[in-house]
């Protein structure tokens, strides 16, 4: 058990991971950075984090820094946490986007102190009242360019994750970022763009409200997530990212055209190999 | 409570209709028609029916028949049952698609005996084995061209579907149509596409496996529905589903023309207008 930890970020990342430290008694007092005085204010206050800090101060008095931050204020935040840091103390961070990151910290003294991780959890709400107790359990944390890191810190993380039940998956930053446009980003602007559709064809709100059955809910919940999130995301895997959204736009086209030639056939095709994705996911 | 009621289709929503009938004492016996001998055995098997009769006895024994089966084949078959029925008798089916079965009926001489109706529900599974309990509860329900049927037809229906714990809305076949492709089957189309997307870039399966968190899972759900029900609803509803996903397209393309300029700040503003669906969806 750590005696003190800092979370860089009070939002829903941060916000649950530190109540699981707590929970699984990992942590006896938790510090929260925060840019912003309201946020860190209402972490206090809904218990999230013991001590609201400056930067500078909660990584002198912590064992271990674990930083949940949109990913663009990721790579200064952790430089200068890096910087801050000695030989004992272990920095992590929770982005989902890992190369960028990593090619930022490749010359750094004090690399092999940080630990880059992704854990596969998140629901599409934000700030410190979107943290929950529970979250994390039963998903893969990937961690990333476990080479890079000391032995002794990468197993400090990956017992964290264990403890609050993740299952561990290795990959280079490079291959995540890569697997991560396939199963997230993609899905991210998919549903943005569905709402975007409905909004804008759909003038009639009353009869979405009325109407939408669970089939578009599901689909449509990642539309909910923060812009200040996922900007810079996308950003950052820019090239993977429109990789797939080609993809996405040449599949529906498909769809298009088997609607357009009235090709049962050809549409009856597309939609069972979709079905292929029951063997994958359950 | 009736005495005999058929189901037509022993599947998804026939037999959760089924199931909630008994469930809700609106029906002391029930009588399963399904093409199909083996689904017939398996809903018999399943306590989701009482009896399996071909469909002209089961209709001539019963107050009540409900059709939920593939769209394509919905028009005949309730066709076929419309020259069964006599004036006591009342028909209702409850498809996805309600402007082309309005069409056939039109000048049916039992037309008023008919209620045109699509409860807004479903999941993914489709089969006897999809049947749950349950089912329904707290969803809404469309009936159709209500002033088309006897209002003691109607009331009958709406009643059931009321003690099923759903609320009502009205209205007609064609605008029924329009708002389904928005809220229903564009989703289903983007879902099938992005699993496409994902199956055809994503060689690694187990990385697909490991790493897809709750966001994909959501996104990706509907692509497990059945093509043998989807192909018609697209194909009965093609017009409307075609303006939709043209329109759904050319909202993908905003998002890879954002980001193939770097535009943060379009990218920012096609976010924060998709966040705008969280005033309809809550």
């Amino acid at each position: 058990m750590f005696n003190d930890v800092t979370i860089v970020g009070v939002g829903l990342i941060s916000g649950s991971f530190a109540l699981a430290l707590k929970e699984k008694k990992l942590a006896k007092h938790i510090i929260g950075v925060s840019r912003t005085e309201s946020s860190a204010k209402k972490a206090l206050e809904l218990g999230l984090i013991d001590e609201a800090l400056p930067l500078k101060e909660a990584v002198a008095k912590s064992e271990f820094i674990y930083v949940a931050i949109p990913v663009d204020a990721t790579i200064p935040v952790v430089l200068e946490i890096m910087d801050l840091v000695n030989d004992k103390q272990i920095v992590a961070d929770g982005g989902s986007t890992k190369f960028a990151l990593s090619k930022a910290l490749a010359d750094h003294s004090m690399r092999k102190r940080f630990v880059s991780t992704h854990p596969m959890w998140g629901t599409e709400y934000s700030g410190p009242e979107a943290a929950v107790h529970g979250a994390f359990a039963g998903r893969s944390c990937v961690i990333c360019d476990a080479e890079k890191s000391d032995n002794t810190a990468v197993n400090t993380v990956e017992d964290i994750y264990k403890q609050l039940g993740m299952h561990i998956v290795y990959m280079d930053s490079e291959n995540h970022d890569i697997h991560a446009a396939y199963v997230s980003h993609i899905s991210h602007i998919t549903s943005f763009a569905l709402a975007n559709t409905v909004l804008e064809k759909e003038k009639e709100e009353e009869a979405i409200f009325e109407l939408s059955g669970g089939g578009f809910e599901s689909t449509v919940r990642l539309a909910k997530s923060a812009a200040s999130m996922w900007v810079p995301v996308f950003m950052q895997n820019r090239e993977n990212v429109l990789d797939v959204l080609n993809e996405h736009i040449s599949q529906l086209r498909k769809f298009k055209a088997s609607l357009e030639k009235e090709n049962v056939a050809y549409l009856t095709e597309l939609i069972e190999n979709a079905n292929k994705i029951k063997k994958i996911i359950k």
